[in-house]
């Protein structure tokens, strides 16, 4: 299936990563940072995870420019204890503040069987599944949580008061692929709403609250004043878990670290004013690595990972699904793919980029 | 609300947790495990999770009688590096490896600032919540993890494969109560789906599928070789990301620690013959414990908790709903009403308990 239409332009993974390097620099983000930053965006892309990659440098660029993003932070430690620490991002990039404090974690598990950093005063960082795939590359576990501008309503609430805060952790497998988890603690994502408004379509119930509180189709409702549901969205199904899941990351990112926490934090976007009360500096991530030979032979580990793949690819499937799938396998589908046909851009991205390439004189090629 | 009915006996917090201490003292549990065990199983009817206290009493009861528990174990760690560890729990009750295993978590986080510890060869836990609620007493933040018995279908999938494997952390608060999550990685427990089909009325889409992994209303069929649903249920609720959570809490608990994972996971119940194929020990559980301090100066921490759960409990509520809950809230309220007007055993269940005494000798008190 070759994913070029009408709405997209084609991109090739070189020539994505060259432009948004370009784009960092621009504003003095050191060489290194800005290579970091846009692996962390073109990750995404290569993935086919769209909302999380190109499609979002426009901010990124919009609030470097009016400076409210530190493009050279200095990240420091601030209280630590073997295992765990707290880290102060220095309002840096959260692509750049994220992949450190991830190297923080791994190195504490190295060292003393897990690490775990919560950072506060850091910015957006990406697709959550980034991490954790940094942990693979050594052969440790590897966990990563957001927090995230506030767009969900607590279960019984009518209001936003957390954000879609996802959670990732990847376990590796020896000949199989790994065990990829990343997923929002949303009903669903903002960019799916933001969708099917753009296409004038209904939302299925479950998934919005209008500005009253109500349950609706519309994805307009949402977007005017309404909220996001928590995973399971309502009572029947069980929408008090989903909002567990998020409080768990809200607190473990931003009250523990002393990031804004909850409504308090700051939007991920220019369009926004950030909000006069904070209650911390910049949002909050959580970071965890664990490393398996303290628990249990690392090759025993993978080879058992590989059975489970291969026990949870024999479920039978329901009636009109093809089978069941592995955490991750759809990144990996939309990877092998996206490497020979290369990224698809949409037209609205495309129109963000040209809008960058020329007020900064950087060419992006199309 | 006094919640005496004509389908309960009411029990005393003591006379409760005497007689669950006396039964396992029966099978030569030693003193101080029987306590510890009959806690566990106070802890669930004290707060109103009938679904795990003295509800399962018979089952462990029956269990040790045929010796398929072993009622004195020699709990050990097989493998360990600072933070973490895996523990063999000699086939122990849950109820009694679960604390001592957390324990080792708490002191391994007090020293090296977290502690992890993955459990093998262990059975049946109790309530997830329990445990990170020892963690509170000594100011630290507490989490659990079990696998269990596979009565969940992986996203598309049309059998039990995974367990309801639920997740359990807690947060302490200052002059509020702790926020204590606690929840089952399924859309509902079996327990829900029992209850309506004793009742014989229908459950909601989104809770159960049928042997052939159709969606169904009937709570008998799935019973009869159904299966039921992962948080989220199906593709419009994101069901994908409960059987994340899933995957997630089978993997740390059983393939880490080398037990019993996904649809091997050892049946608790003594209708249901083990399965011939093993591929590790018993079931698992999973361990974690932080110490705030290495974070965050505790007291500040504890006071942001406060203000956190100021800011979620001040949510406008959705039309029709009172108010929005803090996670915790509602084992809180039962307690408190428990307290005073004593617990409600549901008659079905006291029938299951005077077997325990015609059999044993020991006196029920009704």
């Amino acid at each position: 299936m070759k994913e070029k239409d009408s709405q997209s332009l084609i991109f090739s993974f070189a020539s994505l990563r060259e432009f948004t390097t370009s784009v960092f620099k621009h504003f003095n983000v050191p060489h290194d940072d800005a290579v970091l930053a846009a692996d962390v965006l073109a990750y995404s892309d290569e993935h086919g995870i769209d909302s999380h990659g190109i499609a979002r440098l426009k901010t990124y660029y919009d609030l470097l420019k009016i400076g409210r993003i530190n493009p050279n932070p200095v990240i420091s430690i601030v209280r630590e204890k073997a295992s765990i620490a707290t880290v102060d991002g220095d309002n840096g990039l959260g692509l750049v503040v994220g992949p450190k404090c991830m190297e923080i974690a791994m190195k504490k598990a190295r060292e003393h069987g897990s690490g775990w950093i919560s950072v506060r005063n850091t910015n957006h960082y990406g697709a959550a599944g980034y991490y954790p795939v940094l942990a693979l590359r050594q052969d440790l576990i590897g966990l990563s949580m957001t927090n995230t501008t506030a767009g969900v309503a607590p279960f019984l609430g009518a209001e936003k008061m957390l954000g879609t805060n996802p959670i990732a952790i990847a376990f590796p497998g020896f000949n199989e692929p790994p065990v990829l988890i990343d997923f929002a603690s949303s009903a669903v994502s903002y960019g799916k709403v933001e969708i099917a408004n753009r296409k004038g379509e209904d939302v299925p119930l479950g998934w919005c609250l209008d500005k009253d509180g109500n349950p609706t189709n519309s994805p307009a409702d949402m977007i005017n004043g309404g909220a996001l549901l928590p995973l399971g969205s309502d009572a029947n199904g069980s929408g008090h878990k989903g909002y567990c899941l998020a409080s768990m990351v809200d607190i473990l990112t931003a009250v523990l670290s002393g990031a804004n926490w909850g409504p308090f934090a700051i939007p991920f976007a220019i369009h926004v004013a950030p909000l006069e009360k904070q209650v911390g500096k910049g949002i909050g991530h959580f970071f965890g690595a664990f490393d398996i030979d303290g628990f249990r032979d690392k090759t025993e580990f993978k080879k058992e990972i590989d059975e489970w793949i291969h026990t949870m690819r024999s479920t039978r499937p329901q009636p009109g699904a093809e089978a069941v799938l592995i955490p991750g396998d759809p990144e990996r589908i939309a990877y092998q793919q996206r490497k020979i046909d290369g990224i698809p851009v949409n037209k609205e991205v495309v129109k963000s980029l040209r809008i960058i390439a020329e007020e900064t004189g950087i060419d992006l090629g199309v």
